[in-house]
């Protein structure tokens, strides 16, 4: 439903379509001097997290921090957050303090203050929404859509088995792509929410651009390995295809990255996976095969 | 539920209480210059609108135009909005596509960008958030808190008797404040959103006075006297307590008034219903005779 109603957003008007979602950036960029981004991220019942799983803490800390992903995203410091809540009306007052402890605990870790909010009771589920301003100090903010075919494809840490508790307790990029600036050319950036192959795809498509990943150099968490030995998917496929890693994508120019060395804290959060290539494919080099990449990450 | 919620908020810090919702004002001011307003306000199935009664595009109409009147309330114009929409899984692309066309509808007559938004497909009911950014254009926001004993309580407009349709298709009194403040000058303001007799109550508690309100001067809409008609309360019932009037109320320095005669059609929106107070009461003058006024507005 969400592709089929971007689709139509699109064919009304590129404009109109380019604000939805992640659909080009991770946040809006309004200032004239483009130094604010806003985004904003809602967290439903059953859909990005089920009740009986976790606790209200966790559901506020993460309905925070999925949006600070996003700010991070575009190189920029998250400054102010807004909080809807929509409360089922069944909730004591101690679960909803919880979940507000949880949104307060993520703010003060982004350094974010709090400076708006609304409260809703209702007798269906829970809804978290977060809008969040970030700053980009005066520098441009980090686009999707400005990678070139010859950078470095990077990631920024281990990836896949999210699940197993990692979707819960990240912590977001914040100020990373601002250090790596210092030592490399960053040409692109997003944030990994739905999965590697559909993110990646999505990146492209924002740059116009393909793309070569090597599969022995994809970083693969412990999690997607403990996920495989479980199930029938590879942890190859479960780094590929897995939700909420919140790690950033992005890209460098190779000439910086290799005059300059990174120093060893910078180095372990630039993980080089592959190459932007002028043709249009998405492609995944195992030794000397090289297969078409499927975007099988989560869709809305 | 939202009253203990807020209740608990202050316990912890006045700052942390003063963000949300209508506790102190309609929005936050985040600039240092104070030229950026901010709101966010959230409406949601079966408790704002019953699927039934309204269209989606008259449902996305509403969702942007509550958070315009918030804006104008804090004499801002409406500049940016992000929307987060919470679809049930089983409408169809036709009436997502018609909800928006109503918050098209909507940003288009407040002359604001739709500059964001997120989409998510749930099993539950619907739920649309604006988030909206308003411009003060250098001019200082006003306050709920600055009606001072003395001050002249005015509306700008009939009230009561929404529920039979002006909650739909309401205009918000965008650019009314800046408009007046050419006259009067303003001393507070606030939009009325929950009832005029619970609203007044928000407005003295913040700035710490008290109101007389004369009931032959409160302006009573068509709707309120239909309304009353048939049910058993009287139409000024209906003006006090209805909710979702979004006409605004505000306070305005007593010698202004009289020395400056406004402008015919300014003057229609100018309606002085009483006075503030020293003493913390809210009391109602019906002729001779002077009554506690209770808040029976819409209490969350």
């Amino acid at each position: 439903m969400e592709a089929d109603f971007i689709a139509w957003l699109q064919e009304q008007s590129e404009t109109q379509a380019a604000v939805f979602g992640d659909f080009t950036d991770d946040a809006a960029i309004i200032d004239a001097d483009g130094t604010l981004v806003v985004t904003t991220d809602a967290i439903t019942e059953d859909v990005d997290f089920i009740l009986d799983e976790v606790t209200p803490e966790e559901i506020g800390f993460k309905a925070v921090m999925v949006n600070a992903s996003d700010i991070a995203a575009m190189g920029a410091y998250p400054t102010h957050l807004f909080v809807n809540l929509v409360i089922p009306s069944h909730w004591s007052l101690t679960s909803v303090k919880s979940l507000y402890a949880g949104i307060q605990r993520a703010a003060m870790q982004c350094n974010c203050k709090i400076a708006g909010g609304d409260f809703n009771a209702w007798n269906d589920g829970l809804v978290v929404t977060v809008t969040m301003h970030g700053s980009c100090n005066h520098n441009p903010p980090i686009l999707r859509s400005t990678a070139k075919p010859g950078d470095l494809l990077c990631v920024s840490g281990p990836l896949g088995g999210s699940i197993l508790g990692h979707h819960l307790s990240f912590a977001p990029r914040i100020g990373l792509l601002n250090e790596l600036s210092q030592f490399v050319q960053l040409s692109s950036a997003m944030d990994i929410s739905d999965g590697l192959s559909s993110d990646l795809h999505r990146l492209c498509k924002a740059s116009n651009v393909g793309a070569i990943l090597e599969s022995q150099k994809l970083p693969i968490s412990e999690a997607a390995r403990r996920l495989a030995d479980r199930d029938g998917s590879s942890p190859i496929e479960h780094a590929l295809n897995d939700g909420e890693d919140f790690e950033l994508l992005f890209t460098i120019k190779p000439h910086d990255f290799q005059s300059h060395p990174l120093p060893n804290e910078l180095g372990r959060s630039l993980l080089v996976i592959g190459e932007i290539t002028e043709e249009k494919a998405l492609l995944m080099c195992n030794g000397n095969s090289k297969v078409p990449l499927e975007s099988l990450g989560f869709m809305h």
